[in-house]
């Protein structure tokens, strides 16, 4: 596995060249554009490595799955989709024309910006700061990681430029989407976003899915079996931007992407996978960890389909 | 001209009872839905009442006439016009989706929610405070009216209900269409729209408009003949939120509404005509206030097509 | 006049260059670029002339004014409306997203293709022979022009590629916003599309419009005061395209323009004036008749804001 | 299993009382509301039955995935991709929107029905008798039912009432998005969902699927694995209308349903399902069919996830 996985490092290597590395948050902007890394976790809790893996980054949009699971943990599945649905849609990640347009009774998923936000102020505690303690808590929990903390730097920025997350958070609040005090979820929101990990760390999220909610290396469960198949089924419609369907056609395998360049994977009964790349395509995803993932896809027989 | 007024108001009554009053910001709820009254303001100055002429309300959507005319005054029309077009849409007052939809690069028009949010950010002052200030003084100058204030209880409500312009705003913010602080230019905004007025104080604004920029009481010059065209023009085609067509074709005059219940519409080179009536007809125009526009008109031949 | 219209021929030559002939009906295509003329009719029924005024084109989209004047002559004011609005929409003329998006009751107004085509759907005839030539006839009375006649090879060229006015007639058949063949309505449609007139046409066209519904030549009344002023203030709102705000603003007389090249406008209780320069701007104006219309406006003081 | 089957139709019948069977084409609603039937065919060929497995109803969407196999198999994959997309979108499947406001290079995905048009469009023939020929002769070899043919009154009834469809094709006919005949594309669209089959029919379509692409019956390989993965995928990401996502989050089999009643369903390496019931629910699923497949899931642990 070990040298399977470095010489699809190196295949891959060569299309970090052709995207580009966040920009729209400033302090994303500063990551090396040529770095790759991979973290395969099997459900005996072995751990297999190469390239850039223990290279930090934020774990942007792969935290709506964390965000997901642990407010169905706290609300119940029931709870949480009356507030956010589960639907597909063909509009980019922070688009907020079918909030008006379609007038929906919810926003249409929780990978989408307007959904995650919702999710995100279903988190419990009595203060910004005891809900993302929660969160960070539950993402150390799932990682076995005590070390995940925030990057400030990039929370500021975020901060500070989430212009377009207000608009929604707004717009879902004038509605009656979400309640709560909108500066407060969006603050617990730019901070969940803003946390850093690696590759590690996200190929453990991804095991504890693929090993349905128990966790690899204690055998203790942190979610049910069905929160944890809800989970990967939205991945796999929803996880990877308007590129979803591609992505599922051509890889076949439950995932989310960051803008900050990692995949999380989950490979139902057989291993979680975490891949780094800074390095996007249009879409917002990382064009070596795609690549990754599909030679190891194609390698492995890993799709679900 | 008073009995006919007297008559006229007598007459739109009855239609009182078919709207309501606007409810979308609690304050406004407390109207007294039957109140219904007029002035006109002739260019030589001679002004005519009838009804419930002195009672006070907000003047909303009004004042988006009065910052564009403040706006263009202090920035000129080619900046103005840089920032905000003159288009009519066929969309609601508040509508957001047409700023991602047809992703333009300004709103639509200045008697929209994003457009006037745009044309109020333009205006100057060191601080919001100053802000207010000029457009209480422009205000003041143009109704020759002193008096002219803030409801203070009003703009508390607006401010605490505002989430669909904070949601406007943010979007423009995101997208670079206003500079400045969200929640400063909000505040000025939501402050404009409290200001209170009467019949009277409207009539002389549509007289101001009606004189091609000139005071009928004092001879004073206040904008100019073209500014003076390009409000009324852009009151013809955008005035009456999505009954604009309708009320140019039925009734032919250059008039702007408001949901606090008052209506300022200006005959070029005839008259000035303020009406209020807080009942509010499914567009948010005051329902008797169209009522005795449309009578006048007829009565006077007041149509400009 | 005739010298004053023969200079601002002239000043308004060099603007041609900066636009484009119609491509997308490829027989339109053949025009001469720098052709320019105008013709004005007052209402006591003289005639002057400038430019290339003797030059056929096609009428196109100002024949929606015919249509409407005729469909409300046989159908009455409220019928028509009831089947098509009269509000301006921000959308471009062959839009069909708003049918879908906002689901109104009937498109928006009868100066969109899909409200034209509904206007044309109205005009009387057992067959779509009959209602062409119930065009033809009320389009020679309004011109007191024997001569119109439909050029064969524009409407061939409109036929075979008009698949957007098909899928517009189409979705509003499903809808039961139109009764009747939808291709045999589109055939009346592509027709009337394809009336070849001259500047001179259209201009009387105009003065029957600013004669309050009276043939200047004749003084028989063809339409009501009533239609007439509809039919002038719907142009103001919406007859210019997209840039209809614009034109109002700048420009401030009622109009109607063609991709053929045409501009038909007309100045309430003044006059008619008909120009034609197939050089058209980006929102499928004539851009020297822009032109010519603007100079003239100001020189002879027309605006009616 | 037999019995397993006998007693979950038995169960889901009390559900066909909530649901409508479908009534936009007049020949559908002659239904049998509270009919109900299931047909499971494993990959050795063994076939099991319950309810009303041998009814007949049209094929309606579900052809789209027939028609999608056969264009691959025809074009190859990189052609037909090219021609229409492979991600969700969360509009309904009539929808003609998208095709405007985000002006894509093509439809969406191949199960709305501007893509299904799209793909019938790349079916090979010369005219539309040997292209629906063509589609008939595969799908009587992937259901081994040389009996299959053409219900002439929902046919005809589609065809007589198929004018939003018609609106879909020529709007892409104006874009491009479509070539050859708009008519001639649509008969063979309208003959395609009108073939008449059973439970037994489409159970053995989704063994193939679920098989690979070949045959359980004969071992001959239809179309190749990779197609067959395809397939699967956007039936998971977008086979059930708007309610894709819910369907794939609680029952987690790839499936396409059809207006007609039927669902078709896939188990990867396991099994193919058909179920039929046309009591439909309000996004046009079968109502009962979804109750089974559920059922059935549950009790076989049959989710791919």
């Amino acid at each position: 596995m070990k040298n399977l996985l470095k010489s699809i490092v190196e295949n891959s290597k060569e299309y970090t060249k052709e995207g580009k590395v966040a920009s729209y948050i400033p302090e994303l902007s500063k990551a090396n554009r040529d770095a790759l890394g991979i973290c395969v976790v099997t459900l005996d809790g072995k751990e297999y490595f190469a390239g850039d893996f223990e290279e930090k980054f934020t774990v942007q949009s792969i935290s709506k799955v964390v965000s997901l699971m642990l407010a169905i943990l706290e609300n119940g599945k029931k709870n949480v989709f009356s507030k956010v649905g589960m639907e597909p849609t063909g509009d980019s990640f922070n688009s907020i024309m079918s909030l008006e347009v379609k007038n929906p009774q919810k926003p249409f998923n929780p990978m989408i910006n307007a959904g995650a936000i919702v999710t995100t102020s279903l988190i419990t505690g009595d203060s910004s700061e005891e809900k993302i303690e929660n969160i960070l808590s539950f993402t150390r929990k799932i990682t076995d990681n005590k070390e995940i903390g925030i990057n400030e730097e990039v929370y500021m920025s975020e901060k500070l430029t989430g212009n377009r997350n207000r608009a929604l958070a707004y717009f879902m609040k004038s509605n009656g989407h979400i309640d709560g005090d909108v500066e407060e979820i969006l603050d617990v929101y730019f901070k969940q976003c803003a946390m850093e990990i690696n590759c590690r760390d996200i190929a453990r999220i991804g095991a504890v899915l693929a090993n349905d909610g128990v966790l690899p290396w204690s055998g203790e469960r942190v979610i049910s079996r069905e929160t944890s198949r809800i989970v990967k089924t939205i991945m796999v419609t929803c996880g990877m931007y308007d590129a979803s369907g591609e992505f599922a056609v051509h890889i076949g395998i439950p995932a989310k992407s960051g803008v900050g360049g990692g995949i999380m994977a989950s490979v139902p009964r057989r291993m979680g996978i975490g891949v780094y790349g800074p390095s996007l395509d249009s879409k917002g995803n990382s064009i070596g960890g795609i690549k990754i993932l599909q030679e190891l896809s194609e390698e492995l027989d890993l799709s679900i389909f």
